[in-house]
């Protein structure tokens, strides 16, 4: 197992910097009020093909040989990864195939297409999905570009919060979501070795609380199949993730599917941006610790904003 | 009829910097490709009260003498004007009434008490509201300030498109919504002085195209009570905004309802922003009016972000 260190962090943003926005820092006078707290918003929502997985999916693109480039790249994910790995393949010009359940919702298969990459439908189950995504890389010679569990990636995703501290001095925390842990794993790789003062917090609803109770158990639990609103936030932890999670995070906070669905359109109402559920757990665990961050300065991390237009979680309640 | 100078705008920058946000500019490749132009979109969505209008109220507020800010400001809007009085009001520590029809949402007149503002209703008819309102003068010694027919709200209106090319050089034209004229009045007031090369382009619904059948007229015509959904943009030019149009807009552009829905759902599906119905009007008489801008570089005004999140436009299509 390969840990990802901070000079590559620090190659990653020079490579990545042209595919990449600097998103923007928001703030709200409105929720830091009702929080109590000073709350620095980086939006990734508003980063290329809408998500920080652009990030670490650049990253991963651009750090190949062009030998192993025209391969292409590949990878199982039904969420922004898969997204974003097909916009860093369009931007290098190279395939990019990705594996997804044929029930997977058509705006993500539309989504990977529209930046040139390939679906292939498998069956709704793992063994379908290891069995077909196998096809694929033997076909291909495709390299494997794992969603979170990959240095690449993680180094990517670090980037992040080298920005935001960059943008916002004097943060005493930064909190971000939980799933696969891949972003919580690049900040904590940024934030130990240039912020070290920083507090970490990771942000999980409880009805997928599998980091949290890994974290208080002191190794991996997965569930098998978590149901949140927070449909980004379902995937367990895997070992490179849980080294850094285990290492550097200062704590797991978790908060209901009704404070999701408000913190969001919280978020939607006063800052105006388009963010999906995933994104506003931070800010619905922070309502749920304000003694936690009480006069604190917070950069909070919004991961994306790929969400269903026609189906918002409030107008279903 | 006092006409805001060059020099008025200029002060009023100064004078209202501390209390709004200098907003930033987004863009989108893919709208870009779509369009066949490059779009910079100026995002007042993002402005303090959610509106480009936070900055012609505070630039009348703080422009009052202390003798004349005792006595409060007073306006009648039922939109964004009397929110951002409200708050601009509400940062100088004075009085604020908004004169509001019985009839209007329940979260705008939420809105105005927000920041401290009150709300007085009247019936919704003009007779009703120029009673009411008078009797609030009277009563109070408010300052009127008008929502758009104003020297000092032209002049705080005029500091966006300041702003918006000092963060994009080079721009051929800028677009942005017009009803009353305000935001058009003070793009035409900075641009005419600081950039004149600059292409001056307003839009506006079919269905309340009474600016641009003026415009062709060569007089104010005013209709009665138009409908649309762009709900900022039913109101009629006035003498002072119309000086301004009829002597420096380029053109005025119209669009169907269905498209301005659709422009709005591109830009929130798209670039993961907020904003109102008037707001997607220039895109999408942008999108209608390709040749125009082919090749350019336009700069659109995004004028703000209070939109009734339980009832999308295209939720009820």
């Amino acid at each position: 197992m390969y840990i990802p260190t901070f000079a590559d962090m620090l190659v990653a943003h020079e490579r990545i910097k042209p595919h990449i926005h600097r998103t923007p820092v928001l703030t709200s006078s409105y929720i830091n009020e009702l929080v109590g707290a000073e709350l620095f918003f980086k939006c990734e929502n508003l980063q290329k093909a809408g998500a920080f997985k652009a990030r670490g999916a650049s990253n991963a693109v651009f750090g190949l040989s062009d030998e192993e480039a025209a391969k292409g790249v590949a990878t199982h994910s039904s969420g922004n990864h898969g997204t974003c790995l097909s916009y860093a393949a369009g931007r290098r010009g190279i395939p990019c195939t990705v594996v997804m359940p044929r029930t997977a919702p058509q705006a993500k298969k539309d989504a990977v297409r529209g930046y040139g990459g390939r679906v292939v439908e498998c069956e709704p189950s793992t063994s379908s999905r290891e069995a077909v995504f196998a096809e694929v890389v033997a076909e291909t010679g495709a390299e494997f570009v794992h969603p979170y569990n990959d240095a690449r990636v993680i180094a990517g995703q670090g980037t992040c919060s080298k920005e935001l501290i960059e943008q916002v001095p004097g943060l005493d925390a930064v909190t971000a979501p939980i799933g696969g842990g891949g972003m919580v794993s690049g900040t904590c790789l940024t934030l130990s070795n240039l912020a070290p003062g920083i507090k970490i917090y990771a942000a999980e609803p409880d009805q997928a609380d599998d980091a949290a109770r890994s974290f208080r158990a002191g190794h991996i639990i997965a569930d098998d199949a978590p149901e949140t609103v927070a449909d980004g936030l379902k995937v367990p932890l895997k070992d490179l993730t849980w080294h850094f999670v285990s290492n550097h995070v200062t704590d797991i906070l978790t908060c209901s599917e009704q404070e999701i669905v408000d913190a969001m359109k919280l978020i939607w109402k006063r800052m105006k941006i388009v963010m999906e559920p995933s994104s506003a757990v931070p800010l619905a665990t922070i309502l749920r610790n304000k003694e936690t961050f009480a006069g604190k300065r917070v950069g909070v991390i919004i991961t994306g904003g790929n969400v269903d237009l026609d189906k918002l979680p409030w107008q279903s309640n």
